[in-house]
Order: structure tokens, then sequence, then C-alpha cells
């Protein structure tokens, strides 16, 4: 039982106030998400007064809309088109223009690093990812470079011009990995870790969340509202895969989630092909069918040699294989009435040195 | 525990005889396929001669292949390409060529099944759907036609010149069905009536048999194998959205399956996006992402008035939106190496009588 | 959007067309399940006139109470305890007292089979249980005795004087079922075989209708509304776990569904511990959760010599072990309120040959 | 591949490091656990000496086992007699006798937390429950009292002597309420948040783990190895329902986990009943299932008014409630050969101060 109320692009901040206060007057609980958008949560129908009896004929109020869910800030609604977009460096998600995040599972040496970013760079990829710390199921597995990869982070964002993503998985972290990424990765397993979502929120640094592996698409937007909620409106949605009874690969990759979290909210959607196949051979096909489905872009893993990565090389492309997914991703997009983004200004030195933060 | 044996294209009978005595002689429980498969099972590995080393040297073996698997049948070893073709009256499924199967989930009246058959042979559509056997989860729900809809199946078939599939719900419908449609549909809640699936393995219809909700990979070939164990190997697979946790649309559509199930099976695998998606407007964008994650086809709800459909309205798409699908869909499926199959032949009106059986 | 409408239990025959008429007359479309159960089923609330104005004030009607659900013969308020019982030979299931049901799962030879029967008499169990046709996942598995094993369950009937229930496997067989056995199973994967459902609602056979492994509860409902709406009031629910993302056992034992079910229906609710749990070991705690959670009984499989069973030997209960389960299981279903039902009088040799039909 | 090795009760810090420097010489990548604890975890076998080889005949090494897990510390065998307790407080965990959990969801008021906390105390229960900070889907949601709520977590802990459970969802809370409570609750949510489990492992507050509500078997016991590995063995798993495909109610029980945890680990194994009911009717069935299949004992939310509360209230058991499940939880878990705990020594005035830090 959430009211939206947008105002007009023409009101000023006096108006604002007014509006506040004309529903704080009839006794309902108010909140402000921006300058023009407002919404009044009641428990009960019936109870209160209906906002937009209150604010009937206000020549401010641009729209006033009933949600039943309880997200209003990431819900379709609440921006003007629809749709929002999300900056990370030079590259804008959320365009018509379909988006390649590609880089190593984990980032392993200065070596292997440069190599796969050069080459994610050179076949028309967007955005290098690159884990510098790795939630792993089990306490013995390889955790990650953690803050002795900072400078590869730094040197392949230099040479290639391009911004990195990197997995954040501890809320005492946030400063430190703002200084040289362009934006964080929450992982599936970490999309219900309120603290660090509160504290992301209250951060400005672009965020990428993940699915958690049984959540559904209410709890993935009530995740995403928490960033919102702290002010953090940088955040894109990603759809990695839903852990249900197959077993024949990793996860079960919920294709039509993406339609439905785009008919939901403004966020962009973008798909994780990797995780969800668990095998190289299975990464094309499902990333074809993400950008034929209409999806904002992908993620996916690359590795120059995955035969030796340290983690995940099962499901790893080989950085050749790249080019030609590509090629294949702009026909699959046209299907859906998008096309493949061209590849940004690289990044200025300023730009790098400046990071996300 | 699976040993396969392919015999040369040029064995004769006298071949097969040998080779079956000799590994019976070996004390292997051998099993006939056809005139140049065989399989031998053994429950534990080391217990028995090997197959390979009993058939060493035989000049009319082509080749001896270990599965892991409990299917000989199906996997993809069976076949020598490792693909295998359906014939449909005029249209074949498994070549290179993407098939759009359309048409009313059920058949409801003349008027709603020709207008509908019309505008989907129009469209482009090689194969036409329309249930007169409707399983239902209530007792209460329209269950079909039944009889009475015999003669607008033939009527459809015989005015559009296309093949027609239905579902078949009961065992003692076979032989009816066999003079009416070219293909049977075995639907998901019967996936593992394995009384069906041996009537069906002894006639020579075509099968389209639909994963169960929540049937493993290896189930839905295990059901496979019972068809062609029968000695019916017209069978295509179809993936249509298994059950999750979410419930945010019907089915979790397993877009995986396909890559998955084309590599374990030489049988064609195709798609179903109305069960899965619930609703109309997440029909298209499935469609296309199974086009491009490189199935042999869909399978399509289609209405040529949806709100007044007595059965599934909800989901079917509107014989309008088929054409501008179908021009989609090409662009979607030449992403993953294929094209549209053209339309076939149309049936003659010998055919037609003939039909499947 | 059912009503139901129950008659008083004084009303006539007379009484009861009356109602029908005036329902009828009021445009409403009423059905009768019985002398004094009627149903309206309207599409959309607002449409028609309340069945309780209709009726109001007549005397012979005790109860109008309407329904959110779709399936008003199992519904609990269809009848005036909210409760029913079924009778197997000489068992009740559903009154206050535990049920046992054990044997094999499958019948393999007479030794087999009496010295199982034999033990499990003894041990204190209520009925047998042994499987004739077999539905097994793949075609190459053991399928069952079929017809040749009839004689050795009238045998087992005859010597222990127990009732005897075998699992139904094809809508063919069930006459000749119905001449050696007193209550016929539907499987799992058969649940929703709604052809068979029909025909065993016109039959009177008792009916034990397991969970299809991935049904809701509310499909298990609609299933066994199938069997109501037919005719057929002998039916028993059971439990046998539904299939999850956990592979650590078999099946995941969904206890909660017995409360919830229990609240849902007067039918009453069993629990097969031994397909969930898949291994022997776990049998036994799981039964006990089965009673103390306030099951009506459980069945179990077990069998004389589980290490050479011909199917699921690896969850078979020896029939050793039994004795001390059943002690253990007093206990544990008068947690829930509950006794360990006494075991019934033997059948006559009359009730043998009778059997269920 | 990992092989456990367990020293002698005999041997010395000297012996210890004997054993260590034999298994270096031999090229094998020991870890050590404890001073009786050691393994050795090799990627490929085959590659490498066997450890038993290595320390065949020395004096000190009581018993060298393969597991076929990636977690040692956790594994049954890690402890001489397969089980290992837990104290809280006053109370131990995971001895024969079954153990009580209870108190509200959430810590609300004075009044609220007092008046249920003397309830539950009376009742007969053992350890008292009561959150301060609640994780929440919606950010909109009662988050808890936080560190306002400490001062009332002190006084129902010196008022009734027994020891007190709280959530934990922040890694920078842990200083702070190893001061208020006894023992600190890792939520379903957090089950994989590895920042926080390390931190825990660090600290020595005895943790109760819950199964993340997607969580299999083996990442649950990948969680507690994080734990013992950082050094804390102080911890208590805990079964809170998993999420299926069934909305009947709120989470599936998988009432299996309990027996098949039991067999894998030396943790002792709780069950929370009232978040897989979701349903305060239901909770009562699903506690003595608990009991009966042989858990070590149960968190129950208990509320004194459960219709006035902030969280969860309706799932909550009337405190008036408690004494009587309490009995038939003796009962219950009898027929699993358990009996009900005593309740403890109250804490004296020390040991609340002193805490659990």
């Amino acid at each position: 039982m959430v009211t939206l109320i947008r105002l007009a692009d023409s009101a000023t901040y006096q108006h604002h106030r007014q509006v506040v206060e004309r529903l704080r007057f009839a006794g309902l609980p108010v909140r402000e998400h921006g300058p023009h958008l407002l919404s009044v949560t009641v428990q009960v129908a019936g109870d209160a007064r209906e906002p937009a009896d209150v604010l009937a004929n206000h020549p401010q109020v641009a729209e006033v809309t009933h949600l039943s869910v309880d997200h209003p800030q990431v819900a379709s609604e609440a921006v003007p088109e629809h749709n929002s977009t999300v900056t990370v460096g030079t590259t804008v998600i959320g365009a018509n223009g379909f988006v390649v995040i590609a880089g190593p599972c984990a980032v392993e040496s200065r070596d292997q690093m440069l190599t796969t970013c050069h080459a994610v760079s050179d076949a028309g990829a967007h955005i290098l990812r690159g884990g510098l710390y790795k939630p792993r199921t089990s306490p013995y597995g390889f955790q990650g470079m953690g803050q002795s990869g900072f400078s590869l982070a730094d040197e392949a964002r230099a040479e290639t011009g391009l911004p990195l993503i990197t997995e954040i998985v501890d809320v005492r972290d946030i400063d430190d990995l703002g200084d040289h990424v362009d934006m964080v990765q929450v992982g599936a397993r970490n999309m219900q870790n309120f603290a660090l979502l509160r504290e992301l929120g209250r951060s400005r640094i672009p965020v990428l969340l993940k699915r958690g592996l049984a959540a559904t698409i209410d709890e993935v937007l009530l995740a995403a509202e928490y960033l919102l909620d702290g002010g953090n409106d940088q955040v894109v949605l990603c759809e990695r895969g839903i852990r249900t009874y197959e077993r024949a690969y990793r996860f079960t990759l919920d294709i039509t989630a993406v339609p439905v979290l785009q008919e939901r909210t403004h966020l962009p959607v973008i798909v994780d092909p990797s995780h969800a196949a668990g095998a190289t051979r299975w990464v094309e096909p499902l990333a074809l069918a993400a950008a034929a489905v209409g999806a904002d872009g992908i993620l996916v893993e690359t590795h120059c040699d995955p035969a030796a990565a340290l983690c995940d090389g099962k499901q790893a492309l080989r950085t050749e294989a790249l080019p030609g997914l590509i090629e294949r991703l702009a026909v699959a997009t046209s299907a859906a009435g998008r096309t493949m983004l061209p590849q940004p200004e690289r990044m200025s030195a300023t730009q790098v040195a400046a990071a996300a933060g």
C-alpha cells in the first residue's frame, strides 16, 4: 500500500515542502526520496485519507501512483521514462546499447590480469572485471589477492582505459575499494547482507547487485531498495542463475527474470551466463539467449589460460573466443530491438586516478 | 555401465547375429536396438569381460562406445552424426532449420480453430497445434472437445495443408488420434506415465515429449528411451519450464536445458515459451531466447481472440503478433548459426487422409 | 468462488430437489455431490446472486459455506466433523489410531513375499504392501511381476488375514487388480494422470494417492477431488517427499504438509518415510517424526533380505527392525495425542475372496 | 581428499611438532587444527605419498582417517565420540538432553521482554532468545532496537538467570554483543557471509549457525568449518526450513537434515519450527517432529502478546502454550531415545556480568 507522488519538473524546494506538509497535516507518513519523489506507506487501506484526495488540484503534483509493492524507489513508476542508466567510468549501462563486462573471475597475477584485460579490451568489451576478494564456500579455497591486488587493478585500468568492477565481501572494505575500482559487485551470497547494503547505500560507488541464489524477484528489488533508500541510485541488477533441483549444470539461468525485472524496475538488468553454466561450452549459448531476451548486457568470465585459473576455470571463456561471441551478441541483441554499445572513449589518467569514489 | 556397439553400414543380418552370439557366449547380456545398434549393460564394472575385447578385430563392428548413462538409444553416440530428424507430415524437425509450431491451446469451436489455423499458416508457421483432450489440474476445468473435435482437426489440416499436433492423455486414445493428427504430444504431467510411453513406443506416430515439471535432464532422456526402446524413434523433446520457488511467472524456463540436451541426445529439442511465461507479454522474449540459444524450434500458443479462450488465454499470443515474431526469430536463430525453416510444401489430400498412422 | 451447501441430516430427496431447483431458478450453476452436499461455482464474484440469499430460511439447509478453494468435496468443510475415514479390509484409516502399512517395494518371489508378510503381520502392522507393477524411471529396470504375482498377493492375504495394497500404473488394470488387492496406490508420477484418476473415481476400490514429487498442496487436493467427483470417497493422501535442490538424501520429506493437509481436507493423511529417506538408516527417524507430527499412519518398505531386493533395497527396513519401530511409533504418536491402532481382526476367507471390488 | 590425523591423548607438544615435521618433510601440506588434530589436503590422489604410510608406526598417532569431504574439522570423525557439546551459560547443548530455546523474535520493550522471558523461564525452557538487530527483507521493516536494547538483555538474563541468544547482522557488532549475550546467532541470510564467519571464528562466543534458505548440507558444514578453522569450536547448527516451490507455509522444514547432519558432523543440531511454519498453529506439530527425529533441541519464537508483536507475530507461540508443549516434547524426544534436559542451575550474577566474552 505505497503511494508514489511525483512532482512536476518545475517544482521548487518550496513546492516540495508544501506537499510534504500537506500530507503530514492529513496524518499521512510521508517519505522523501529526492527533490521530485515522495511516498506514503499505509499499513491498512481505509485507515487513512487518500493521498490523491489530499493533494487534489495541487499544480506541482505531476502524478500520484498506487503501488502494490513495498519498494517505491526501484519501481518503474519512480522515474519518468521507467528507465534509468548507470554510469561506470565512461560506460553507460541501461541505455539502448548492450554492454559486455569481461575479465577473469579472480585477479591472480600481473601477467594473467594484464594479458586478459588487454585481450578483453581489444575484443570490444566495455568494462573489465576481476575479483580481488573471493567469497568461497570452503575456508580452504583461494580467497583472492586482497589488497595486494590493488596495484594490478590500477594498472589494468590505466593501460586499457576501461573501467573495472570487483566484488566486495566485507563492509569494512568499501573505502579502500572505492580508490581502485569503478564499480563494486555484491555477490549472490551477500544479496541480503543488509549491513553491507546499508553502507553501500551511503556511498556513491556504482553497485552491481547479483540475485541471491534462491532470491525471489521481489527480494532482489527490496535488496536494491536498501541501496536507493540510502541515497545511491547507481545500481545494476544481475541475473546469475538460481538454485533448483537440476544438477546437469551449475545453476538454472532464470532467463524470464530479465523481462520481469525490466517491467518492475527502472534499473538496468544484465546477465551472468558463466556462473549459471558452470562449463565453458554452454556460456556462449546462454550469453546469446541473454541478448535475445533483451538484457542490458552480460558479465562473462574470461581468462587468458582457463586451465591454469585458480578459481572457476571450468566455466571461463578463453579470451580468443570473445571477439566472435561479441559479433554474435550484436546479432542476437538486434533481434530484441537493441544494438551493441560502441566501445566507450577510454578513461583519461585523471579519470582513472579519480576512480569511482 | 552401458556399452554401445554400432555395426558398419555394410553389416548384414548374418553379421548382426554373429556379433550378438559372440557377446552372449562371453556371458554378456546384449540388447538389440536395431539392425546396426546393440548394447550391453553390466551392473558392476570388472565383473565381466569387456565387450571391446570380445569383439576385437570384428570387421563389421564400426564403433564400441562406453556410456556413463543408462539410455543407450537416445544418447548422441547412438547415431552417426549425433543428430536425428523427425518428420511430421511434410515438415522435418531437427535439421538446421528452425521450426514454428503454433495454434490454440485447445480446440474450442470451428470458427476459432479455422480462423486461428489460417492465420498461423499465413504467418509462416510450419505445424499447427490444437488440444482435443486437455489435462486439467481441476476436475471442473474445461477438459477439451475430445472426439467431437476430430472433424475440426481434419478440416484444419485439409484447409491449410499443414500437419497438426495434439496432446494425448489416455493410453486408450492412441489409435483414434492417429487417424486425425500427425504428431501427438505427451504433456509434462504424463512424462513419466510409463504405460502411455510403452504404447506410444509400439506405435509409429511422431511424439513430442514435454519435460515433466520437475524432471531432471536424465529423467527426460530415460522417458524418451522408453519410446525408442519400443521401436518409435520419431521423438522430439520439449523444454517448457520447470517448477522452482519463483512465482513471478508460471514456470522457470530452463533455457540451459537446450544445449545440455542437444549435447546428450541426438533427438531434436524445441521450447514452449507459452507455459513458462504464463503471460502473453513475456512469450516473445522467451521465444527469441530459445532461438538464440540454438533450439530446433518453438511451440507457441496462438489464439485469434485470447480474451475469449477457454484455456490459457492469459498466455496466448494474438495471431496478429505471429508474423513479426517469426521475423525476429529468424534474426535470433541466425545468431546461433541456424536459419528459419522455409514453410514446407503443403500436405496433399492423400497425405492428410493418410495421417500419421 | 465455490459455495458449499450442506443439507440437514433429515433432508429427503424431495428437499434435495427443491434446493437444487431454487438455485437453478436463480441462475446459479449447481453441482450435486451426494444426497446432502451441493456446490455452486461462480467465476466472478458479484456476477450472481448469493446462494445464501437464495436459500435464506430454507429449513433443510444446514450450512452454507464459502470456500476460497476449487475443491469442494475434499475440503474439510464438506463433512460434518471435518474428518472422514477409509476402510481397507478390516482396517480403518483416519480414526484416532495410527496405522502401519508395511511390506516389500516389489513382489519378487513366493518366498520373499510370504516371509516378509508373515514377519510384518507378526510385528503388529495393519496392512500389507507389495508392488506388482513398478513404474521405473528407466525402461531397463525391473518392472514388477505383473499378473504372474496375483496368486502371491492372494496367498499373502489369505495366510495373514491382512489387507494388501499395491500400485496401479495402467488405467486398463483396474478391474484385474480389484480382484486381488484391497486398496490401490496411485504413485507420485501418476498423481496427475487424470485418465487414471477418472477411472478410479468410477470404481469403488480404496485409493492411496501419493503426492507428486513437485505437486503443491493445492494440486494434491485437486487430484483427490477427481476421485471424489467420480464418486469414490475412499481416498487416503500420502506425503512421500518432494523434489528440492538438496541431494544428500532422496527426496525432501515435507513434514509440514501433514498438518496443512489435515487442516484443509477431511481425508486421512499418511507418510511414506522410505522414498524420502532413500537409505534405511534414516527411515526410522522420519517415521517417528511422522507419528509425532500427527499423521494417520505410515507406509514403510520392509524386506526380509534388503540386500537381495530387486527394487529399492537401499531404503528397505529389515523385517527384524519393525517390532522395535512400532513400539517407538506408539510413543511418538502419543505425543501428538493419538494412539497406535490395535491390529484389526483378521479378514475371513470370504472377505479375502471378495477383495475390494 | 582430506586425511585427518588424530594424535593420542598422551601426545605432547613435542610429539605434535614431530608429526607435523615428518609430514612436511614428505612434501605433504599439513594444517594444524588443535593440539591433537591435524589434516592433510591433496588435490589429486596419487600425486603424493600417503600420510598413513609416512606416519606408519608412530606411537602417538591414534588414528588416520580419509575423508571424502572438504570439512575436516566439523566432520564426525574429528572428535573421539563423534559428538561434541556446546556450553551456553550454564546450559550444555548436544549431550543427551533436549534443549528448549524460547523468547520473542525481537526485543521490543522492557515490558514485552521481561514478561515473555519470565514466562519462558517458568515454563522450563533452558535458554532465552530475543533479537536486538533484525535482518529485514525490506528496508522499511522494523530493524530491531539495536544498542538501546542491551540493557533489556542484561536485565532479562539477570532476572531469570538464564543465558540469552541474539542474532548478529554486522561484523562490527561482535565485541558489543559479546558483553551482553551468551551466544550469537548467524541468520539464514548470513550463513555465507564469510567475513562475519571469519571474525566469529576468531572470537570465543558460542555461535548458533542457521542453515541458509537454499544451502545444501555440504554448504552448512563448510560454513561451520570457517568457524572451527578460526579457532571457535562452540558451534550449534540449526535447521530452519528451506525454500522450495511450496507456498502453503513459509519454508519447507527439512526434517531429514537432522539425522543427516548428525551423521556427518559432531556438532549439535537443533530445529527452528517457527520460521518454517510461518503460522502459530503449525509450530507445535513441527516442534514435536523435531524432537521425535532426534534433534538436540528447538529454537521457538514465543511472545507474551503475539498480536502486538512488531515482527513475525503470526508465527509466535503464546507463552501460555509453552508448558504444554514442553511436556509433549518430553514424550516425543523419548521416542528417539533422549530425555528433556532438566533446567540448568541459574547463572549467578558474576556469570551474567561475565557474559560470553
